[in-house]
């Protein structure tokens, strides 16, 4: 039910995905069943793989996540998190309230111990091909270095285990190469990087080289992150809207990416963008097929209790 | 004797800049004056509006800003700022380093009074035509509520006398349009904009936004304001390097924008791009005499001084 064209536009997606899912690979439609029967049943979508858990209630996009969370038990959201807290569904993935998805996340399947503030992985597609992570995307606006640092330990994670980049590169986003450049968060960040030597931290880059070799993975506060993600996404649409097309253009189009993964928690999470297409919807479900086929959420908590 | 390709390219700007200064305006070369002679000679370039003045040593790209200021009396940036601090330049502008040239402007010609902080205005264009202002890009990596307040009031009296844009609408870039997203900083900054309603503030605006036509002022920190402009130019320049060219996307040519003005000192002070070519340059000038035309420092004096 999540997202400015849900249903029908979920629908779609979802029917998009199941051709490209793996053949064991079931799909349940958290949601109104009503709604959601008559547009499968409209669209002509049938699927033994295809499975509905009713949640009569929605959160809106709007809303408040922590009130909506707490007065709409039956919302899908809420549903969907239950469905994953007792391992019913392997991953959750929605294109609905953002901080809802996020919250709800925290009060049911919990962050992984260790981790101070879970957050959100971006991805952001590499001159030399494929794609980079960036994150925190929009989970903290706030950060602390510590919370910063951990975003390097769970971005590499993710680079590492579902982008296939060996010993993945960190960088800290700053106003410029040098280390004593930036602000008193990335000043401080910088110095836990180079002082605990664990990881593969090649210094501070700036706003120029976000999509260029220097680094894998990106770490700034969720405020800056959610800056850039945007940007780019205007970027596309802006020179889309006017017929201007590239390949390397066309892979800053939101729609295949899908979603963005949510690090830190003890389960699969993926959020879609509110404004998402069938083809958003479809790839914000591969995503999250990846996050489960490579527990990324499990090899997170192993990290973090060795 | 500034920026990367210095001191030929810049001499190549000036001759540029020339044909389309105003018929009156005189340009001072500061530097190294043999040098300057033999290539200004070497190019063919004579003008009877080209002044030379003398400054044997020059701050590096990489030195510390304000250690080189004292340790180098003779450099260009000095020099400069002596010129403009005693009236002989009407505007002062380098593609050097930028920590030299803005506490240089710190140090000689001094804030206005009553500005908390100068900051650097960055130009962005608009889907709609002309550009907007984003302020700060820089100067100021950290940054407290009142100091962004300030920067609506200086980026207002920049677009309304500059960009000749009548009431300039101010927004803050955040998270989210709703009022309680954002930071600390900009929850707090929200508030010091909604209780004082001198200034036409039109509340938050996010990454998306930041090139349509929702907002003429755009106020953030400098570390984010930084990240933007950057990723901004080096869209610009993926796309032209594969040779994706639009008359829009051309539009964020550094280039023909030349250089950032920084406001909130007693004098017209632009900042040039460290690889600023002659076309740079160039347009750096034209700058830099717009901002002599337009008295822009006179004015943001007057308005915190009444």
């Amino acid at each position: 039910m999540g997202g400015d064209h849900a249903p029908e536009c979920n629908i779609l997606g979802v029917a998009l995905a199941l051709e490209k899912l793996h053949a064991d690979t079931h799909v349940v439609l958290v949601g109104d069943s009503g709604p959601l029967e008559e547009l499968l049943k409209s669209h002509q979508i049938t699927s033994p793989r295809l499975e509905l858990a009713h949640a009569p209630d929605t959160i809106l996009m709007g809303e408040h996540p922590t009130k909506a969370l707490a007065q709409k038990p039956q919302s899908s959201i809420n549903v969907g998190y239950k469905l994953l807290k007792s391992h019913q569904a392997n991953a959750f993935c929605s294109a609905g309230n953002t901080g809802a998805m996020h919250v709800g996340a925290i009060f049911s399947v919990k962050p992984v111990e260790g981790v101070i503030r879970p957050g959100i992985a971006g991805l952001l597609p590499k001159e030399s091909g494929g794609f980079g992570v960036i994150m925190d995307v929009g989970a903290n606006a706030d950060c602390k270095p510590d919370v910063l640092y951990q975003f390097g330990e769970m971005g590499s994670i993710y680079a590492r285990e579902v982008l296939k980049i060996n010993n993945p590169r960190i960088a800290l986003l700053s106003l410029g190469e040098e280390d004593q450049k930036g602000t008193l968060l990335t000043q401080a960040t910088h110095h836990l990087f180079t002082t605990f030597e664990k990881l593969n931290f090649v210094g501070n880059i700036e706003g120029y080289d976000l999509f260029n070799d220097k680094a894998d993975v990106i770490i700034c506060d969720g405020y800056t992150g959610n800056v850039v993600l945007k940007m780019a996404e205007s970027f596309y649409s802006m020179l889309s809207s006017r017929s201007v097309h590239h390949p390397f253009l066309d892979r800053f189009n939101y729609e295949t990416v899908g979603g963005c993964p949510l690090l830190g928690v003890n389960a699969n999470v993926v959020i879609g963008h509110g404004k998402s297409s069938p083809e958003a919807i479809q790839h914000m479900l591969l995503q999250a097929e990846k996050m489960a086929f490579h527990s990324i959420h499990e090899k997170i908590k192993t990290y973090y209790n060795l």
